[in-house]
């Protein structure tokens, strides 16, 4: 690759390479007039971008971000990564997009290629027990916010998180304020912390209402088959079922496909919850009712904070985001 | 920033800073097997990761590719990113990602950006006329491959499209096999290259069969709403329509979402045909039949050929692929 460069335009308009890139930068130099504007029409036209990877090695700044999630093809994320590169642009950053699968070897891979590029920060939604690559970014002083996933030292560093203890509490009240008291839980992978949150706030708020009943809570994939098999699996050990919590929307979208294949009607028979509002959440008819996780805020925040602390403008810091409630179709009064 | 550098493990092991390079850099030095251990060891604990912005710019190779596309949040593009980094990945090269918004100006700003970053090459899915765009990667010698969105002078350039033409034939042909015959057609706008050549598609191939009926071919955006607005149209124009083809699936999922709410079943009352095959189209009942661009193949396809342009492996090149019907259960036969 050849792309244009300052000796290009030299030999176009007959100058030395000193005298254009002078008047390029805009530095004092004796030129006429005339030749000033033979170099900037040149440079327009030769369509000549400047070098900013040179700098980049005297600056040790690139203004390039890596953002390491999980997977750009679930909504949730896609959603995050849309916002934090409109954020980024905005700032005057650039990103680099890696998919880790939730493997950490592959997270590893992609932290050591980010280093290696000179980062200047990392945005980091965790695919799993991610210490060890958290570490190899600190011991190269690459700054980082983690977003939406929580690690185990998650105190050590900055972070951006929905409320989600709070967030399934509000959904629970909700259908309890709406006179459900049979009310299944679909909760996520314990393994993860994120769900394991959500899982220990449904056991808590249920108990407090004395709604809780071990069998209508059961752990699932967050995925749109988690969804469907547990849904299968509650109704095959309930039929008295009110409602059902999902605590993520893919799910609730899987437990729905499955409820109206089944001949339920949506919320007539069964009321559905979902949790996240994802763009799809909106989509189909009848349109689920969530609690929204602030997910472009989620995205924007972690973005300008991670700008912050690289520019020095603050410390590590975690800033906890509120959910609110979304109503839309898919509960039902049952009084 | 300061990330770990040479200097530092030559300190922390007490030689000088080439010998440190040169058993990282496996080249011949005459040092004991105890100081290579030593070295390598530190490297590996202090998490040592070389430097790759300086080899950038002596070799010209960064080893990063450039993807210019409308929107990630549009499934359709966030199948297409994903597939191009995993593909990007396994060849050794990594992504960065730019949300366009089909704004050709922003464009502008992100080619800039680009090759002042002296990425090796870029994937573009063109916002617009986005030929002036090209002509600054072309200026400055970055190679580009185009990819789902035609341009005027695509036969200059390399690209990756999927056989729109057929497809929509296949699609009118499928529908005309079930004994439809009042079939309606929801395009796109006609001033985006690869809406025009589907809506021609449709013309020509109804009326080769005899079925064309100008007040029954509408045109809207590729959107939820662009597709309930088509509908809603549609239907104050005809009560007797037998199918609607709509030339995206995000459109028919606002079709389908239309018609359920106005108390319509799908197919008995009216089949639903898609193109796309968005991730989404199964997520609902009834699941989406439609007609199946090879999105992640036309990822893959282009960023394989950006890579071997890139290596000098070959020239431009136009590469088309097939579409596929994917019969699932929003169309009826009606006899």
């Amino acid at each position: 690759m050849k792309k244009v460069t300052i000796m290009d335009i030299a030999k176009e308009v007959n100058v030395s390479k000193t005298t254009v890139s002078m008047v390029l930068n805009n530095k004092p130099i004796n030129v006429s007039d005339e030749t000033r504007k033979k170099i900037l029409k040149a440079a327009s036209e030769m369509n000549y971008i400047p070098n900013t990877v040179a700098r980049s090695l005297s600056t040790n700044r690139t203004n390039t971000i890596g953002i390491i999630l999980p997977d750009i093809e679930n909504p949730f994320f896609a959603m995050m990564a849309k916002t934090i590169e409109d954020t980024a642009e905005k700032l005057n950053y650039n990103i680099i997009l890696c998919n880790s699968y939730n493997n950490t070897d592959k997270e590893e891979k992609y932290v050591k290629l980010l280093i290696s590029k000179l980062v200047d920060g990392v945005i980091f939604a965790a695919g799993g027990n991610s210490e060890r690559n958290l570490n190899i970014l600190k011991s190269n002083k690459v700054p980082f916010v983690l977003v939406d996933r929580y690690v185990e030292s998650i105190n050590e560093y900055s972070g951006v998180f929905s409320k989600n203890i709070e967030g399934i509490k509000q959904g629970i009240e909700y259908l309890y304020k709406l006179n459900h008291r049979n009310i299944a839980f679909v909760g996520g992978n314990a393994k993860v912390k994120v769900a394991k949150l959500r899982n220990e706030s449904y056991i808590e708020t249920s108990k407090s209402l004395g709604l809780y009943n071990e069998n209508l809570m059961i752990e699932s994939d967050f995925s749109i088959e988690g969804g469907i098999k547990a849904t299968e699996e509650l109704l095959s050990v309930s039929k008295n079922i009110d409602a059902i919590f999902y605590s993520s929307d893919v799910m609730a979208l899987g437990g729905m496909k499955y409820l109206i294949r089944n001949g339920y009607k949506i919320p007539e028979d069964i009321s559905i919850l979902g949790f996240d509002n994802i763009n799809m959440s909106a989509l189909f008819e009848p349109e689920l009712t969530t609690i929204a996780q602030p997910i472009y805020k989620l995205g924007e925040t972690a973005c300008e904070l991670l700008i912050k602390i690289i520019e020095n403008k603050c410390e590590n810091e975690i800033i906890e985001l509120d959910t609110q409630l979304i109503e839309r179709g898919s509960v039902i009064n049952l009084k």
